[in-house]
């Protein structure tokens, strides 16, 4: 694994890019001005139009193939233009159209979807709903390849590329497995590159080389068949919801690491360098318990906490009910408990072991009656859930990533892990593929929140490091694998 | 303490009270169709209306001191009838003539307010709402003064007889303890004879020696100040339903022993001859369990179902809630998990010294660091809480009560532990008096539920046990104490 010191910029590159910088800018604010919000109905019209721009400015750009792919829900777009040269890599880059809703709007400086252009101490801003997640980091792309096809002289881009940009992102990305394993032969690629993340902080140039997987389930505890009176019965019966107490309570050892049996055989242990580089981000624990709200971390015995939330898997308790929850009291012993759960997973854990693991589990708290006689407990596992992903530091693809953001940006890049979980990893799931993330959000761009920015130096950068990626990964590509 | 065998009955109260069947059961059918439901609004001028006939009727039957106590709600009736004996202990009798209401109606075989008898393989019952719960047993000491008088050619009471008879039992008794306090002189006595319980079952004639007390918290357990998304936070800080979970769980040792610092401190322990007489009742475990809608039961170790509900203190959740409990699943770190918690207390247990165990036993699990930084839980008790009552064994008010029994119907006489709390114990508390138990219900007489009803024989059984009563504690009790 190379530190990447930041290797020189391609100077034909970088002027090409600030020689279409208003147009580039030009072209995104149009598009930002559609209001794709697909979590509202009323704006389906909308998603359609910002996919019908989309693909248009795709086929102008050269894409041979350029399509608007219906789902059951909000359209995707998809185009392809495939290298001359034989043996070429295929890379898919994976973005999405589709935007948060807006409210509060009285909370913007400016309106949503009327971007407008601000100067700062670092330099001009783009301010609108959708202007870094995810429309910037999709159009980014635009210039990239014009970029990398002007200053290499080529008609056709080096690798195979291949562009899905989906249209349900924010509103939970229902359709979209649906939509990858109808296309997965369409869709074949020997990398997919993301382009829907940000670097660690201005600063510090990053890439993430994971995201967790997620399985839920929910937790029903149920004792008697009614409520009881606990003065008639209180003290004879099993409670239900001491009962699902002790399961919860027992979830995690005292060194916090989750009690399913087996839990942690899969889980690919980070290395020692991962684990230096993750120390080497300038991880500020103040602020990180600021956005957390919270006034103590807490966690996994022996793992720092950015290893806890990216690297480590979890069991959370995300709800509890049962029994009386009104004004005052209710002297009941109530007849059932219930819990929610998810669990985190980390590569290469499965979600299927998890559900299997739970009910061992289960079956062992019944064996040393944690779950006494008269107290039934299941689990109800609601979804498949979603794997992991993950790429080693010393894959070619992430040494490709690595080596166009550090010449982009002219300095080192390290790396984080996403401690959340998203339709990413069915790329990789679906395709088989590995999953890299090109992505220049900053973490003050205000996501999901009013007066959502996009750095322009950044979105330029994120232009130049796709026209590093598509040579360097031609060039580097192991052929005939 | 005498195992009674049921010494023979006067047959002049007998003989007196039969004579005066009819006119007792015309009368009390009268009272039963006043519908003196107390929780329902709409009925406080039926409540009013029985308030005043019950008062009417005590003048007639001769209390030369009879008053309407009004309440902030519902009234009451007080009626005082002095002993010509000087040095006559003084008893006060409970009881109340509110009734539950009526729903449904169409569940019943004749209208509620609408008495009818009807004859039974066990003699007759009268159905109708109130006929045992409660104004038969109140009704049934008119009659037992009156055979007392009669028998004895008395022209006032062996005892100084005062009685209670309340207008808001059935709906909480919110103005009770308000009104003993402001009468607590006039309400003086040395024994207290609360006639609104049931014996055993028909086969087992037995008194209540005891109730529980009762004290109830809410536990606040919170974190993050607002709920995180399990992605980006979860594994890292503390989980608040967790920390609940773990409180909850170590709320009840491995015997199923409250580990509440000193819980146990003050618990009148049971004695070998009141376990030998709890275990002589026909308790049918499956039969309790079929009430209890549970297939198994649970509890402390080393006592029996009924010590469990009757002579042990428990601690029970009655109700959990926090975070997320809609359909499907939702990734957050909830920011706060709640509980509410009863304990059950007996004789001599304190309320106020829970509400002090229970601090220093959170105060513990901050040491032991079950509450982890970052997590803050408060506990708020609501009320003041009951106070528990418990009669000895050999007390001399108890021991008249069982010989009372015993006469009238031919029987040895058993004990039983009320698992509830009520009013009782705050007139053995405001009044600083032994509370004891006259009580003719059965488990069948189906109280506050349709059809029910009083057992006639069982009813004039109870007018000649008090009329027994009255003499007995006459003569039998400690002078000048």
């Amino acid at each position: 694994v190379s530190d990447n010191p930041g290797a020189s910029p391609d100077a034909a590159v970088r002027s090409y890019i600030q020689a279409q910088r208003e147009a580039f800018l030009a072209d995104l604010i149009e598009w930002l001005k559609i209001a794709s919000i697909s979590a509202d109905p009323d704006q389906a019209g909308e998603v359609e139009r910002s996919a019908q721009w989309l693909a248009e400015q795709l086929g102008g750009a050269g894409f041979p193939i350029v399509e608007v792919w219906p789902t059951a829900g909000l359209p995707a777009v998809y185009a392809q233009w495939d290298s001359a040269d034989p043996g070429a890599p295929t890379v898919l880059v994976y973005g999405h159209h589709d935007v948060q809703p807006v409210d509060p709007v009285d909370l913007w400086d400016s309106l949503p979807f009327e971007p407008s252009l601000r100067d700062t101490p670092h330099g001009q801003e783009l301010v609108g709903r959708g202007a870094i997640d995810d429309k910037g980091q999709v159009w980014f792309h635009t210039l990239g390849l014009a970029a990398h096809l002007a200053t290499t002289g080529r008609t056709t881009p080096a690798v195979n590329l291949k562009l899905l940009v989906e249209g349900e992102e924010e509103s939970g990305s229902i359709h979209f497995p649906e939509l990858l394993r109808a296309n997965r032969e369409r869709l074949r690629a020997d990398v997919v590159v993301v382009s829907d993340t940000g670097v660690y902080d201005r600063d510090t140039i990053s890439t993430t080389t994971g995201m967790r997987g997620l399985i839920e389930c929910q937790l029903d505890v149920t004792g008697p068949r009614g409520d009881l009176h606990s003065g008639s019965f209180g003290g004879a019966v099993p409670n239900p919801a001491t009962v699902l107490a002790r399961l919860l309570a027992t979830l995690h050892d005292d060194a916090g690491r989750v009690t399913l049996p087996g839990y942690y055989d899969k889980v690919v242990a980070l290395g020692d360098r991962e684990r230096e580089l993750l120390a080497a981000l300038p991880f500020d624990e103040g602020r990180w318990l600021a956005d957390a709200q919270s006034t103590a971390t807490y966690g996994e015995a022996g793992f720092s906490t950015l290893e806890r939330v990216g690297a480590r898997p979890t069991a959370e308790v995300n709800g509890i009910w049962g029994g009386y929850n009104g004004p005052g009291g209710k002297t009941i012993v109530p007849s059932h408990a219930h819990a929610k759960l998810s669990f985190r997973l980390v590569a290469a854990m499965e979600p299927a072991d998890v559900r299997s693991q739970f009910e061992q589990w289960l079956a062992a708290r019944h064996e040393d009656a944690t779950i006494p006689p008269g107290i039934t407990v299941t689990a109800t596992f609601e979804k498949s859930g979603v794997r992991p992903c993950l790429t080693p530091l010393d894959h070619p693809a992430l040494q490709a990533v690595t080596r166009a953001l550090g010449r982009a940006f002219g300095t080192r890049v390290l790396y984080t892990r996403e401690g959340g979980s998203g339709p990413e990893a069915d790329l990789g799931e679906v395709l088989q593929a590995p999953v890299v993330f090109l992505g220049v959000g900053l973490p003050d761009d205000r996501i999901h929140a009013p007066n959502e920015k996009a750095d322009v130096e950044f979105l330029l950068r994120g232009a130049e490091s796709a026209a590093y990626l598509w040579s360097d990964l031609a060039a580097t590509w192991p052929r005939g694998s």
